[in-house]
């Protein structure tokens, strides 16, 4: 069978929340005669989570609840030569190379030939292009779709879009909350493949079935066989 | 003729420079003792430039911006508390009612019964969602684009999505450089409406001739009907 596979592109077809996590690293670090790393993390989640409504997902947004953590966790202390350094994080970030995961650029080949591809990824318009164009995945795709949340009716725009049936439609990422639970209530079909590192806000309690789980995007190929 | 239109959005269906103008304004008064106000203009727009490749255009982008111009005017002096300020700012500008321009509601409900309609804008795919969104105008169009670039590339893609003829297209915005010079280059046609504030970097020598100019979109009918 000829199916619609969906990818999702951070932590699924390259690393991403490494670099947040290495620069939420580097953050506490900075802040470290201020407040504690636990925190810390606490503080900006909760900045983060009270942004998102107006920020959106990605870098840009992430790099200014950090500097809005910073100013109020020093009480307005917090030096200009600190801020300075956090916005270079943020550079650093959107300039850095896009690394995909093992095993993916063989397997989107290989299932490029037999199947139709979308790339689906959340997240900042600007910087996802930009991820796309130096992955060197984009002729594989048959459509790239970025989208700003990722509900049900998100993908069912998308795949209405397409012209594709649920009933012929996987989808493929490691966030069970974006990725598996919105496919599964259209009636898709959906893969997890878990990442090792997961930003707090997008943890999902799984549901006890209705989805296949994969160590690798690799396994991914004789998993569709089997379906 | 039933032609396909593609509207710009900002400045051309609602108000978003003079956000941006009212912001810096606040910017100078913040900074006024460290620089002068043309100086901060000049270093503002520095920065943004220099920025653009990696934060692409938005008000998220712009308030990274002025931070970092803030920071690097004063020397590394600028105070937590004028930090704060400018994330002030940027959330005030992320929540602040989408304003249309006069006629714009009644024209856009007119020509969407006798044309497709399509929106096409340039920006953070957040931000302009919930513009659009907020807007009311979304229901008028059969498609809405976002897009982080508007060059001919941009345009071509979207008309074949649409699968629409650069002969039955016409793009209506304010800027000659986005809006205009790329539609031109396709064979399809153009009508500039010009607005009264237009951000440095959009600024483009017009051309002398091969597109259409309105004073406001209501003029909009009266122009195709004689194309």
């Amino acid at each position: 069978m000829r199916w619609t596979i969906g990818f999702d592109g951070d932590d699924t077809l390259w690393h991403n929340e490494t670099l947040f996590s290495m620069t939420q690293e580097r953050f506490r670090a900075l802040l470290a005669e201020e407040v504690s790393p636990d925190d810390l993390d606490a503080r900006l989640l909760d900045t983060e989570r009270r942004n998102l409504e107006i920020f959106g997902y990605g870098i840009k947004g992430f790099v200014l609840s950090m500097i809005e953590t910073a100013v109020e966790v020093s009480a307005e202390r917090v030096p200009a030569s600190d801020i300075r350094r956090i916005l270079d994080f943020g550079k650093e970030m959107l300039r850095h190379p896009v690394e995909l995961l093992d095993g993916v650029a063989e397997t989107i080949e290989a299932l490029s030939g037999r199947h139709d591809l979308l790339l689906i990824t959340k997240g900042d318009l600007f910087d996802q292009e930009s991820k796309i164009a130096r992955s060197g995945l984009a002729e594989h795709f048959r459509g790239i779709e970025i989208v700003s949340e990722k509900d049900p009716e998100t993908y069912r725009r998308v795949l209405a879009r397409h012209g594709v049936g649920p009933e012929r439609f996987v989808m493929v990422g490691n966030s069970v909350r974006s990725d598996i639970l919105p496919v599964l209530a259209l009636g898709a079909r959906a893969v997890h493949v878990p990442y090792h590192v997961t930003w707090a806000h997008e943890q999902a309690d799984p549901p006890a079935e209705g989805y296949l789980r994969a160590a690798s995007l690799a396994d991914l190929p004789d998993l569709l066989a089997a379906l």
